[in-house]
């Protein structure tokens, strides 16, 4: 064994000690690889950004990636994908069942270290603010950025945004004719997690996401929806886990095949949607390394 | 529609007019995608370099980032994108049945347009004194960048480099011990063609091979080798087509599949590692245009 190099040694510790904000946008394009690695490409741009993970789904036509940078930064990438997004994505012409408004269609900043709450959410206000100027696409602010109170749930935005006088709450108030509109927020981590069902019947998912999500009374910090998978004849429980500490994985897991037994159905698979915490993975659940938010940070040069 | 714009026409003139090097680095890596991905990322730190296709291969494990860069900025990107895979990859641990030199096995560059063959000849030279001195991995010049006669082909390089005492164009006498040494060189346009057998029989594979490449008096400017693919018990014929105009892949499938069938196997499918030039897609030829040259440039927003 070689002995520890403290130059080394010092190199790595300036490499994981900086301040850093996760940011996660999703793209209605999942079809085109190409098309969201040239949007990932112009976020890696940006030198000291790091892209830690793509999801491409066509069954959705969707993508989600997901990628860090210092405060200082984050807002530039940001903006640098949405503008990407919006040259290469035509909403006129996107076909996908997921509820979407725009090319890039969410836009949540996340604190992962040395950040604050109050940080992202001043950081979301920023990157809104030169989309709507800069691009002409509307934004709306949710979650933690939002400043209505009816603005706080993606849900109640996206329903608002199917009436045309739904002003956005910077820029144009018409949607932009190729971008749509564009969601942009400050959270806590979430993961997005997917149950798959051995059945082609959507009934049985929207039952199951209905009984076990938490609006309908089911699992505290579990919001749930169910989808066909158009490629494979099959249907998926789509989940965000919004509290994984009190809610995690195997409990959502559970329940879900818990509620598909008792309706005569097997679970498929299971597919999780960009990266999960160290702490979040327990001793039941067995995830490759290119899975952990913290294995993919150390793999990163630039942050 | 529209009346043509001609402030945008003139930015659209002036993204595809510059002078262009195509990069094409293999790297001896292919079943852990992030590592392939970050690698990928170095290359677009460099804002006018832009990445074309990543082909990542778990049966070879091992991959081929296509990306193009002005003159200018190709060696910095080039270069970078060595540097990393040095970091994440180590030959200690690699395995991998594609004959390989190091981490970055092979980097050629390629004039695209406004370079003549001499610049990237230059080009590689440039590349190769910079790994030399500054990553300490030896460099053997290969094809048009060679120094010496009997370095041209790069099977001749690898011959040469199983003896401990093959010393090479620049740099250290000893290998790197994580990275290996690296073969750097320019060279024309190729196509990289695999077409795969259905059967696990290796000598197929490689009978046909012999059969069909230039070397044994086959078809003129084919290169071939016969490959197992160990994910999917099935075999490969792998081939660079390195003069497509006189051998394109049409004619390489035909004579392919004349010889399967001589032997009693089946084709089961055909594969294309990188891009192909519009120009060499015949009617009889239905491509993805992510899989053609020139569409994946005009992607790009920085070169």
């Amino acid at each position: 064994m070689n002995p520890v190099n403290p130059v080394i040694l010092s190199q790595y510790m300036s490499m994981t000690s900086g301040a850093l904000v996760e940011c996660v946008p999703n793209f209605s394009e999942g079809r085109r690889p190409e098309i969201v690695q040239q949007i990932a490409y112009s976020i890696t741009a940006v030198k000291s950004a790091c892209v830690l993970d793509t999801h491409i789904d066509p069954d959705h036509n969707r993508s989600v990636i997901t990628f860090v940078a210092p405060p200082e930064t984050v807002v530039e990438a940001a903006v640098n994908a949405v503008r990407r997004a919006s040259e290469l994505i035509d909403m006129r012409t996107h076909q996908g069942e997921h509820p979407r408004l725009g090319a890039t269609d969410v836009l949540p900043f996340v604190p992962v270290r040395g950040v604050t709450m109050d940080d992202c959410v001043r950081i979301a206000h920023e990157a809104g603010a030169i989309i709507a100027r800069d691009l002409s696409i509307p934004v709306y602010f949710y979650e933690r950025a939002a400043l209505r109170d009816d603005r706080v749930n993606l849900e109640d935005v996206r329903r608002g945004a199917t009436n045309l006088d739904y002003a956005p709450d910077v820029g144009a108030t018409h949607i932009h004719e190729s971008a749509g509109a564009i969601v942009v927020g400050a959270r806590p981590f979430l993961i997005a997690f997917n149950v798959i069902l051995r059945t082609d019947d959507i009934a049985v998912a929207r039952q199951i996401a209905r009984t076990i999500r938490a609006r309908n009374g089911g699992l505290p910090f579990v919001k749930a929806l169910g989808f066909r998978l158009h490629t494979r004849s099959l249907v998926q429980v789509s989940m965000n886990l919004v509290n994984y500490e009190v809610t995690g994985m195997s409990a959502a897991y559970d329940a879900i095949r818990r509620e598909a037994t008792r309706l005569g159905v097997e679970v498929e698979g299971t597919e999780i949607v960009g990266l999960v915490p160290q702490d979040a993975v327990g001793p039941s659940l067995a995830l490759p390394a290119s899975k952990i938010l913290e294995h993919q940070i150390r793999l990163c040069q630039s942050v």
